[in-house]
């Protein structure tokens, strides 16, 4: 049994030894380690040190590296190789799904280099096909080896079948049964194999109540469905039902926490998928444009906020809660986005109609303004406030919370319905916007109630 | 092939013949449905109507349905059975890792009910002694139903304990080889049992170097190993290496979206997992705590505030510059614990040390505070504002974003020395923290600066 290794004291013991290009002692300290660790130092070695490393470890070591590889490393390691060594060394020894990853990493025209390299040509024209498929549809997700047998088989010629796939096809899950014109019919548990006598006709171990994905299915409901029906794989057809792929759920895993990372950045105002490790620049770059967005809401604060300078120069005392207010929107609203935004993600959502959910929220949101509204009155009243200002903030404060409720509720089912990411709503796009409302009313209260 | 069903429609005409106790038709109707999906209409009827559904399906159905019902549904649901119900009719008919799920749920007094009713008490010891572990450690992930041959075992002798076994095991993926101790000596994928001989002794296609985990490994533990290894199924052993039970990948898929979920959760402000379908109070109840959170620590920037207020009235354009200088100290601790908290989740997070994390977040805050800085004050004289108070809003931009963005990075990180989920740290706590800081820098600069 092999556990996790430590990733330090490999460094430490391998980088002296790539220095004094010890091919030899490399090779032999690496055997002790899986393909995934070894990827793991990929990290925070330098792009010779992974050539020299992907050159003594054997070509197969070699390949199933590359693929553990994050694809950011994927796609700076390949730099540093020419399109004939990427067909050659590379494509030529990966499963189709992984093949097509790394050809969407590169640049257009270098993909087609590396196709037009392939010795196998079948091969080359099936990633080419693969190619059309946008990586978030079921076609770029799904791989095109797996084990199909006809209709008419018998156990005895599947478990052939098996024997001539079993060095291309690396886990075998189950088996595809197809008719002539490869339309798929059903799906063979390997176990039902195991268990069924050589002889037996495979149509009667066949489950025709499989399910199945279009191959232009969203990743989304590739991962609904697998996680629904708790699928180890599923199989990918065309518009004619006939069997063109398969998807494993370790793909859809991948997918699953990208979707979810993807959210949580948005949520946070980052623009792109970025590591505290990515270069200073880059890390700027992602975090720069929901700044400006924050920055120019400020600056509408700011004007909205000079429309009121009589009243705040006559009762400075309003400038005082005015972070209140303004964070105060800003948290209710993004609590009853992050919920819809969630129930969208995980499809938990169970109606689309807007009406009751202002409804309810518009309840949820009295409750909790009423109840933080009346503790503020009661610590304002305590510290010894001007009584009115006291009151103004106070209704202010619920005015807030209840707007700011009904807009995260409704914004990311809005954006939902034009096709924009609702966690969109969550970030400081939506904050912004209640924090201008936020101030409005507040001021516009204080001008009415105080007559400042 | 049959495919997602509408929900809806199934409820239009189910109901009807619900009302009517139509059972006969009830089972017909509900016959060409999977259980999944009869599970999904759960939502949306009453208890009563769901019982009579359970009555109705026959017992392999009902199991089904029950299993694949939401934990809050169960938990619901359950409440209208008795405990001897429970265990003859569910309990009884269900894999140990979704028996115990279920006991979990269920109050401590009623769980021990269930396990002494049932028949088999071998089955419910296993429970008891799975029911010790926390339900997010692979003990309380793993499931006590797998296949499991002796190391001199041959093929055949395999192939036999599968068929024995193939009731109690739905899906088996791998056969697990052990010796007369119970040690995990190996796994067996099936794809090797179906392409070796029957007389082929097992231990010959035995991987020895396969990856395990601890019983009270943690959940995140088990995610990270499966989803890095590709794994389907990852034997669990005890502290002597005893196999006891395995955990497959779609029980991980769960796990995996529920911790994502959380952060989402708690970078919202929301203390419990809430649906938009819970009731009013619960949701109320939920963000509540968050929204008082922000509420004192609002009450602390009024106080914070209240002692410029000779500031303010001398000057009461400094009010105008309060909203932007709080929100985008709130953004950018926002981006740089998001950024953080993301990588201790993912693992990516190369080195913990904060030092090195610090003075790059210094370098990229830097840049990003310069170019909102340089940006409010062109907009600012542009505009014609007072050219000190200018110079004095773009300083204290600089410096809030450079503070927020340090203490963004650093929060998470601490919180994670302490245990604590680092996910606390993009949440509403420290947006409010940086606020205050925000206001106290602005307002400290424009007394010194502008002698206000």
């Amino acid at each position: 049994m092999t556990n996790q290794v430590s990733e330090k004291q490999l460094l430490l013991q391998i980088q002296p030894l790539i220095e004094n290009h010890e091919a030899e002692a490399v090779r032999l300290l690496l055997e002790a380690y899986r393909p995934e660790d070894i990827a793991d130092i990929f990290w925070d070695i330098e792009l010779d040190e992974a050539k020299f490393i992907i050159k003594v470890v054997g070509q197969k070591e070699a390949v199933e590296i590359i693929r553990s590889l994050d694809e950011e490393l994927q796609e700076r390691f390949f730099k540093g190789y020419t399109s004939k060594e990427i067909a050659d060394d590379v494509v030529s020894y990966l499963d189709s799904d992984d093949s097509v990853d790394i050809l969407n990493l590169l640049p257009t025209r270098k993909a087609e280099e590396v196709l037009s390299y392939l010795d196998d040509q079948d091969y080359a024209k099936n990633l080419a096909a693969m190619l059309h498929y946008d990586d978030d549809v079921a076609g770029g997700l799904m791989a095109k080896e797996l084990v199909q047998v006809k209709h008419n088989w018998t156990v005895s010629q599947c478990i052939e079948e098996i024997r001539l796939q079993a060095e291309e096809v690396d886990s075998v899950h189950a088996v595809y049964v197809v008719d002539d014109k490869n339309i798929l019919n059903g799906v063979v548990s390997l176990k039902d194999i195991v268990l069924s006598k050589a002889h037996t006709s495979v149509i009667e171990i066949t489950n025709t109540e499989f399910i199945a994905v279009n191959a232009y299915a969203t990743g989304e409901e590739v991962a609904r469905l697998m996680n629904k029906y708790d699928l180890i794989t599923i199989p990918v057809i065309d518009s004619m039902n006939r069997l063109i792929g398969r998807i494993t759920i370790d793909d859809v895993v991948d997918f699953i926490k990208e979707e979810a990372d993807k959210d949580f950045q948005l949520q946070a105002g980052l623009s792109d998928s970025v590591v505290s490790e990515d270069k200073v620049l880059i890390l700027s770059k992602a975090r720069l444009p929901w700044l400006m967005v924050g920055l120019i809401g400020g600056l509408g604060s700011s004007m909205l906020v000079s429309n009121f300078e009589t009243d705040i120069s006559h009762l400075p005392q309003m400038a005082f809660f005015m972070p209140v207010v303004a964070a105060m929107g800003g948290n209710a609203g993004v609590q009853s986005s992050a919920i819809i935004v969630q129930g969208l993600a995980n499809n938990t959502l169970k109606s689309k109609n807007i009406m009751p959910k202002l409804a309810k929220e518009f309840t949820v949101s009295l409750i909790n303004g009423l109840a933080c509204s009346a503790l503020l009155l009661m610590f304002n009243l305590i510290i010894g406030h001007n009584y009115d200002l006291s009151i103004v903030v106070s209704i202010a404060l619920i005015t807030v919370i209840i707007f700011a409720s009904l807009l995260g509720t409704i914004t990311p089912l809005i954006l939902e319905k034009f096709k924009i990411d609702p966690a969109l709503a969550t970030g400081p796009f939506v904050t912004t916007i209640n924090d201008i409302i936020g101030l409005t009313v507040y001021f516009s209260l204080g001008r009415i109630l105080l007559g400042a």
